[in-house]
C-alpha cells in the first residue's frame, strides 16, 4: 500500500494502475461504515484507492473543522488490512493552492436540508468530489447512504456534468442498538450517547407509520418530532419526508421517498435517514 | 468522418479512438480562427474531434443566441477536408436535460472584462466545457487567442480542478487589414466593416507605446480610448491593460499583459486583444 500524498505523484502512480480503479473517498477516523465501501470496492475493482481529506471547503464558519476527529495512524493500519493499493493524504494547500479558486456547484437537492442548515457545504462536498474524481479517474466511487443527501447530489453533479464514473451507495451501517455509525459519535459523552438513539427510534416510527398505510407526511413528521421532543438533550434541526432524488418535500408519501434527520445531541450535530 | 449528436454514441466511439485525442469546441460558422485550431489539433493527435455547439447558457437575455450564424453544411464540409474524426453536434436538450443544474464557476479572471459586461457568460462556457471534457476526454483542447479571456478562465478552471488536458491556445487570425476573424463579422454592413478597423487600430497604437517605452497603463489606455471616439460608428464597452492571466488592471505595464477591448460597431459586439 502506498501512502500518497502530492497529486502529481498520485498521477505518476495511476497510469499504472490496472483498470477499472474503485475510490473510497473519506474525510479518515474511519469506522466500519467506511470499512463496508472499501470491502466493496476492494472486491468489485482490481484497483482500490482510498482518500482520506478533512476538506477544509465543507465546514461552515463555527463548525467542527478543527476538532473533526483525526487518527492518520488507525486509518492507514485498517486500510492496509483491506489490501488498498493507495491511500491519497493531501494537505490542505496541496488540494486549495492560494489562487484557487474554482467551484463546482449543484443546485436542485443541494439547498435543502443540509444544505440550507449549512450554507457552502455542498459547495464543498462537490467540489472537492470533482477533484478528487479528476485527479484518480475511478470507474466507480463509494458513498455512505447515511449521507444520503451528499449521495444525490453527487449523482446529480455526475449526470449532469457527463462525468466517467458510477456513484455507488451502500447501506448505512449502524450500532447494535440502532445508531448509525458516524466519526462524530465520539464527540458523544456517556449520557449524549443514549440520548442520540433518538434518532434512529424516529425513523424508525416514521417507517412504522408507513407501513401501517400511514401517507400523510404532515403527520408522519409530526409523530417523529413529538418523540424526539421528549428527549431533553435533543435538539431538532430538521425532520424531513421529501423525494429520495430532488429530496423536495413531500405532503403524501409516495416511493422512493427519503425519511431524514439532523438532531443536535448536546453540541454534536447527528443525520441519519431511512428510504421507503 | 462521423457526425454525431448523441452523448452516448460518443462515448461509445470515443473507447475506439486511438490516443490522444484532440478537441475543437467551437460555436459553429467556422473561419480561419477555427481552421487553424483544426489544423493543429489534426498535427498533435491521432484522433480528432470537433464540436459544434451554439451553447445556449453562455447567451445573456438580449444577446444575440437566436441570430448567432448558423451553417452546418459548410461547416461540415470544412472539417471533412481538415479531416476531422468525429464531429459532436448535439442539440441544446441533449447537453441541458430539463432538470439540468450543476455548474462550474471560476472566480477571479472571469469576473472583469467579459465577465464584468456579460454577467453569467464565463459560467456557461465553463460548464459547457467541463462537459465536453468529461464527455470527449482529450488529451488537448484547443482554443484562439482571440478570447484570451475565455482562454485564461478556461486554463484556470482545468488547473484549479485537476483535469486532465492540456489547453493550447493559438494565435488570432486576422483579415488582411487586421480585423480579427470571427462569426459576429458577418453582422457587419460594409460601412461597419470598415469602421471595425479601429479595434485593431488601437491595439497597434497600444502596442507601439510600449514599445516605444511607455510604461504608464493609464496614458496607454486614454490614447486608444481617444482614437476609438473618432470613429461615430464605434462605442467603446472596455479598453483593458491588465495581466495576463489574472486580468486584473494595471496602472505599469509589465509582461506578461494582454491590451484587450471590447468595443460594439452599430449593434454588433466586438473584441480583440494581443499580449504584450
Amino acid at each position: 500500500m502506498k501512502v500518497i500524498t502530492r497529486i502529481a505523484d498520485l498521477r505518476r502512480l495511476r497510469r499504472g494502475l490496472p483498470e477499472p480503479v474503485g475510490l473510497v473517498p473519506t474525510m479518515g477516523c474511519l469506522h466500519q461504515g467506511h470499512l463496508s465501501l472499501v470491502r466493496k470496492a476492494r472486491e468489485e475493482n482490481p484497483s482500490l484507492v482510498a482518500s482520506i481529506f478533512v476538506n477544509p471547503i465543507q465546514f461552515g464558519p463555527g463548525e467542527d473543522f478543527i476538532r473533526y476527529p483525526r487518527d492518520v495512524a488507525g486509518d492507514l493500519a485498517l486500510l492496509e488490512k483491506e489490501r488498498a493499493d493507495i491511500v491519497f493524504m493531501p494537505e490542505a494547500v496541496e488540494m486549495y493552492p492560494p489562487q484557487f479558486d474554482s467551484w463546482v456547484e449543484v443546485g436542485g437537492p443541494s439547498g435543502r436540508l443540509e444544505g440550507a442548515s449549512r450554507p457552502g457545504h455542498f459547495r464543498g462536498v462537490t467540489t472537492v468530489c470533482a477533484k478528487l474524481f479528476n485527479i484518480v479517474q475511478p470507474a466507480r466511487a463509494y458513498f455512505g447512504q447515511k449521507d444520503a443527501q451528499q449521495a444525490a447530489v453527487i449523482k446529480k453533479m455526475v449526470a449532469d456534468l457527463n462525468m466517467n464514473l458510477e456513484i455507488v451507495t451502500l447501506p448505512t451501517v449502524r450500532e447494535p442498538d440502532g445508531l448509525a455509525m458516524s466519526s462524530r459519535n465520539g464527540y458523544l459523552s456517556l449520557d449524549e450517547r443514549r440520548a442520540a438513539l433518538v434518532l434512529y427510534q424516529a425513523l424508525t416510527l416514521g417507517r412504522g407509520l408507513w407501513e401501517r398505510e400511514e401517507r400523510d407526511a404532515g403527520r408522519i413528521r409530526r409523530e417523529m418530532t413529538r418523540l424526539i421532543q421528549k428527549e431533553p438533550l435533543a435538539r431538532i434541526d430538521y425532520v424531513s419526508i421529501a423525494h429520495a432524488e430532488t429530496l423536495e418535500e413531500l405532503a403524501r408519501v409516495t416511493p422512493p421517498a427519503l425519511i431524514s434527520l439532523a438532531v443536535k445531541i448536546g453540541a454534536t450535530r447527528l443525520i441519519d435517514n431511512i428510504l421507503l
